[in-house]
């Protein structure tokens, strides 16, 4: 076992998970849990489905020296410890939003309030392996769920200049476990089950670092219109994409761009048919599947990922294996569960 | 009790909930349900939830004499029964696809067969009474739950030029009920039970029939991408439509236009945040929601509607009423069930 | 419309449920709507999903001079209101649990404290029409769901004596629904869906009810073991019950003896196969199947109901037609919702 | 990799969960895929979720030389090729129903015909390791999920006399997965969705199963009077049960057998409160969960497992690695899936 590892917010769901998959990590020793309002409370009592549960969940505010930093916290809450960690030289992947987006601007544009650390933001790489190269990094912003789902099926079209980057549609479609353990009324199963419902119409956080990446890998303003929806399920995310084709360009040709850019992937299979999310609910793989409709002129680019692996801890792992110079594949699964 | 009725394919999802609003309709008396490979059975052994289950399937060829009669037919299965009972003088509503196109061309496009009588599609009523009179029609073609999800959302404002005909974005959410109730592996528990999918992407059917009725509002020539997805639950149907905007207008501009368009409506609410289909399920009502997004440029509609009511057996009553003089919200309601 | 009626507590699921029947009810005219907290709001904020949405919730404690009251409060809060509505001439029909049961004793075994007003028990009656006669009845305590469904399976053949009224084993499977719409972890989607639990094991409250009926109908002293189950649904009760055979009898002659019991009610079946609670979600109708295992000496009899309806608000408005005089069935439907 | 190993009836729910398992196994190597009007197919076509889905499935009848085979087929299926691959000389795990049962008399009860080789019934070992020894075992008939979850509840209680091995009561409520993946119209998502059922009231197969260990482990004539429901998930089985106690026992007592039972087990947790299927949903684990009602004379002992794994594929793993030597948990997780 060569590292050592922490997971603050091990009481969620991206922390549960991110303790199910260090349990049996290869090459991660998982040392410490730390928890906010839980700390003190058994792993048992608020994940009794893992293994290990007489673990005690600790501080947050107390992580003893460890090699590598889970940061699973509510926005807002990881600048701090995420900072203060990655200075006394753990690698720390954050997966939460402090650090995701590129500029001051674009942050204060996404969350309305001045980032507390604004020249900190350039300091982090954007954990989306297929995308953005992690080696060696040592501060990793882990992407959120909805933009992996975007980016996967997008941005290898955006930058071979296939698909125009402005106007971009995406309807994305996510499990509950997406929003979250609180306690919400609009969250009791009474609410969401036999339903069906677009939230944050036109003011999702996660739109502006779709178009960050797209920007950063274009060079151009891209512009996207994002509406998420919460379907009954737990798990799971799938993205149907829109963007005005570039020039004259068939589905094969959008395909080949897509199967070159992931060629290496041992997580992304481009696809024949259309991805269902239970295909890849429990694992880390996305699966995309891309099509042209020439009457509208439009590549329709459908996305399917776990939102608590790929979309969060599955990929904040993966991100964490090529910093830490293990393979990439180390402690996750590309198989799933179904039925 | 003033008219007679028979429901014709009792036996499907559609059928059943057409015996259930006819059973306690105050001015359609249901004399005869006919059903195909079910005739023969009692209407407890293939819809235990009803009332009347002693009540004995007969043929879908042998109807008696009824002043209105509901066609819930397979796709090419109504043609035949729906003109010669249309010619015996019984008003005639088909719930399925013979006759929704209004030109053979069209037809073709979307079934890729000659319509068998094309002569006769212009004999047809779309029976969609909020955007098109049914007053007095004896033919009435009921429209399918997606096109009357998308059009109560859409052919306001197309009609009204503030929004571009060309290049509209339609991505529905269904319930399973929408897939009927034939035995496929696909629409086994097992594999619909927490995951979601797109299916017949860029190839629907229903694409076309949203297509015809944008036209023949607005004269000009529509194109619209439609993309269905397939959601763990039971009923009703979201759609998420963008469309570009035709000018400068705001959302409080377009959402005025539907109110003005729906004013006389018992069953179409214009509401302020995005609809659930929970809030519609069991109802007759369509919900409908606008947002603008200035940063591309695009209105964005929400609607929600429960497929097998007003997408399918409310609306045919609906119009039946319509078409017989009986208050138009006779036997229907616009309370649903929840949870 | 001859009777007026106030709701109180219309903001919970078995307020909405008591606002939709009455809404549509011929009978009885809904005048008033009382909530407690939600007090002040619109009924569209807090039941989206019904009609005259625009009515304002007004408080649980300034009710108008009205013929008849439904208390759909939680524990403790209606015997106060209770008592001082019927002392001003209402009829009161209480769906909480502050009349239900038959003695001081009884109400002190089962919630641990003494009644605040223990020579009241006696003054109500137990709102099950098909085993209680509630004519002209002037203070109802409508039946708890669980017992609903246990006491239609059970209480004919106990007072036929055809089983032993000891050791009875009650397994009872519930909808979300059934535990309210109260903000609970254990009642978020995430930790309701895709699992099933047993709860109150051997401590539900519902148990003494159970007992306190079929004492009154046998003269003897029952017992119950019952077990509630949550499973991932929003409504329907099934209960499977068992209980020793008092001598040699068959399946049929225990079924004759239920039809016999239930020959004159409107929403009672006596069935074939074992039920399926979605054959009477959204009816008022329960569906009794019975069998018996000889290599046991077991009779065993399942039952479905909707806990909403049949088990709470659909029997309240049941008791109160007759209690006033109505047609039973008033207002109420035996025909379900399925899909 | 030490051992080589075969899959047939690698289609089914069973299936795909053995290849899951054994393509991560650390000791056994997957080597051949057999299936029946499947075989031809790719894996990638039958199970999207798993990886190698380049691999095809061969035919059940053409299995080559191999370790173990383990046969996931359907009941009447197995016998014959779990003959003759035990003759030659591979470790047979079968998780079908043709070896379960302990006598020629049981299986003719149970199946309602004589059993094909009557004399081979006593050859096969029952693979419930925690309950029966395996060690060494070639012929290993795996148990059905509905008796692994009832027995590992009663079996240690009534081993050591203090339940009555007559008159048990067994509720068990399942995941629509145990019934396999067959395409009925019971089974489709509009019929299982939002619903529960009981089904084979006192007539299910299961129920000799779960009598033959409680004889073999009491020496006496046990009674069972099963009862299986159907309930809305896709896994899991929590069983109900409920035994008069023999003598006068607490709780405490109970669970005291229960732990000494189950002390070495890795798979098994007697746990404080009642189990919910959700805590081990795609683990191994089984938890059990033992009440006293003195009111009664009843013991009341919960458990829930995986139908799919401990049910099924993970518990005929863990019969094949302590037959075959390996530790008995490899390729094996205790820890589940949640949300």
């Amino acid at each position: 076992m060569g590292y050592t590892a922490a997971v603050l917010g091990a009481s969620g769901y991206a922390g549960g998970e991110l303790v199910r998959l260090l349990d049996d990590h290869p090459g991660i020793e998982l040392v410490y849990l730390g928890a906010h309002s839980q700390a003190g409370r058994r792993l048992a009592e608020v994940h009794p489905h893992l293994t290990g549960g007489e673990r005690v969940l600790g501080s947050n505010d107390s992580v003893p020296d460890v090699d590598v930093v889970f940061l699973a916290l509510p926005h807002g809450a990881s600048w701090q410890p995420g900072i203060a960690l990655a200075d006394r030289g753990a690698v720390v992947v954050d997966l939460g939003s402090d650090f995701r987006l590129d500029t001051p601007a674009r942050y204060e544009e996404a969350y309305g309030v001045v980032h507390p650390v604004p020249e900190s933001l350039g300091e982090w790489t954007y954990g989306l392996p297929e995308l953005v190269d992690c080696t060696g990094a040592r501060r990793i912003a882990s992407p959120g769920c909805y933009p992996t789902s975007a980016l996967l099926a997008l941005a290898p079209l955006a930058k071979a200049g296939v698909i125009e980057p402005s106007g971009i549609v995406v309807d994305s479609m996510s499990g509950v476990s997406g929003a979250g353990r609180s306690l919400k009324e609009d969250l009791l199963y009474g609410a969401v089950d036999e339903g069906v419902r677009a939230y944050a119409v036109t003011t999702h956080r996660h739109r502006p670092e779709m178009e960050a990446l797209l920007d950063a890998m274009t060079g151009a303003d891209s512009t996207v219109l994002f509406t998420p929806h919460l379907v009954p399920m737990q798990r799971g995310i799938l993205s149907t994409c829109h963007a005005r084709l570039a020039g004259d360009h068939t589905a094969a040709d959008l395909r080949s761009i897509l199967e070159d850019a992931y060629a290496a992937s041992p997580f992304v299979d481009v696809i024949d048919g259309p991805p269902q999310t239970r295909w890849v609910v429990g694992s880390n793989r996305a699966l995309v599947n891309v099509h042209v409709d020439p009457r509208t002129g439009t590549a329709l680019v459908l996305s399917a990922i776990d939102n608590l692996l790929k979309g969060a801890a599955g990929q904040a792992v993966q991100a964490a294996n090529i910093a830490l110079g293990l393979p990439e594949a180390a402690g996750l699964t590309a198989a799933g569960w179904m039925p």
